[in-house]
């Protein structure tokens, strides 16, 4: 009773520059058989066109309107919610937002800024924060996977500002329940027949099936033994995008 | 029947490099009647001799044996272990540790670095984490303040690496229930007759009494509105130092 798929990018389809091995096989079988997908992505390093630049170049075909990207629904919620927020981004992302002038800051948007991540850039975070300012995170992710190693992703950095300022972040990317219902909603299909296949047990898989969704974590990318048990008995673990493809053209409507 | 006193510095002798309004008047006080009292700190920005030098400018009389720093508690425990870990410290402080090469590495010790919590130094200390290695934290304090208002401390970039690498750091400075055990040995009293006085609800009275010291709370430095309320209810909240050091007063053996 699968309808929809959506599919995480980075550890799924790929690990730094290189293809993992199955994965346009497994995408074409999809596309063959018809099932809707869409590419569901938290990076926020990279601006939506480089995403693109990067997966064409990888020879995976991926349509603009399939590629749902946390920086793209956090400019929609930042834009509907009238807030002016100063943002801890990467620097490759600011054509992707409005940038408000300091003295109308009244909210904080922070990304997976990388070397922007300075005491100064934090610090200046956390005053804005500390004194009330929301602060809405694109992502909650603890880390990913580089080709020489694991490395901090967003998510440490905002659990950093909201101990600091014992604040709670609103986070717009995975594993909100609202980006799933986007995705989702595009798909054309129900929550509970739409999978996640993912290599985050948090932000990928433990996000999905809180909103609803099937989940399938692969053990690939930043996959680590053991982070199947930490997230619901409901998911399925598969040995990678190859797998997690065979699963839903055996479950599919 | 308070027999000892341990007094914080920043926050409740001067914030900044200004003494605050009464700060002589009370040490002189408990000085004058004879309550032995140590000054227990957990900056970890500075070296002893510059925290000493800095009472000294103020016109704080502290003798060199009266101070009780977390840096120096650290370095004691780091030797005792027989561990060789990766300093991720305020340049300043280097020589108050052996410094061991990256070969050698089996833990993380953190201080508050300041300016050195960059990108590549925290990913550094998140990997070796990650592998397995135990995190030392010299301190947990959310934030400091100083003149120009409130920034980050050790406790959010803690927070940070203990959420990515799903760990728990051990804390050697304050509000360690080991370091106030270490600062009472040295006033002579049992806890239950010793009172820690601090701007700090967490690190200083919080943790003072989990150690099951008697703790006060002073309305000077960080201290914000509504922080007594994240703490036990036998905690007093006073106005400042001078009175900190009436209740002391009225209170001992």
């Amino acid at each position: 009773m699968i309808e929809g798929v959506l599919l995480d990018l980075s550890g799924v389809l790929y690990v730094g520059d290189e293809p993992l091995v199955g994965a346009h096989e497994a995408i074409r079988r999809l596309f063959d058989v018809g099932v809707p997908v869409r590419f569901v992505t938290n990076t926020t390093r990279s601006p939506r066109a480089a995403i693109l630049d990067k997966l064409a170049r990888m020879r995976f075909s991926v349509p603009d309107e399939t590629l749902f990207t946390a920086p793209q629904v956090a400019a929609a919620f930042v834009e509907k919610s009238g807030l002016h927020p100063h943002l801890l981004i990467h620097p490759d992302l600011r054509d992707e937002f409005t940038v408000h002038p300091p003295e109308t800051w009244d909210a904080v948007l922070i990304g997976d800024a990388g070397q922007e991540f300075t005491y100064a850039n934090l610090n200046a975070a956390f005053r804005l924060v500390f004194d009330g300012a929301p602060l809405l995170a694109m992502g909650y992710n603890k880390y990913f996977k580089e080709a020489d190693g694991h490395s901090l992703d967003i998510g440490p950095f905002v659990a950093a500002l909201e101990f600091a300022a014992g604040t709670q972040a609103k986070v717009l990317g995975k594993p909100a329940t609202e980006f799933f219902e986007a995705a989702v909603a595009s798909l054309g299909c129900k929550s509970a027949h739409a999978v996640m296949i993912g290599d985050d047990a948090e932000a990928d898989v433990g996000g999905a099936i809180d909103a609803g969704l099937q989940g399938v974590l692969v053990r690939t990318g930043k996959y680590c033994k053991g982070d199947e048990d930490r997230i619901d008995p409901g998911a399925i673990t598969v040995a990678d995008i190859g797998a997690a493809v065979e699963w839903v053209l055996t479950n599919r409507a």
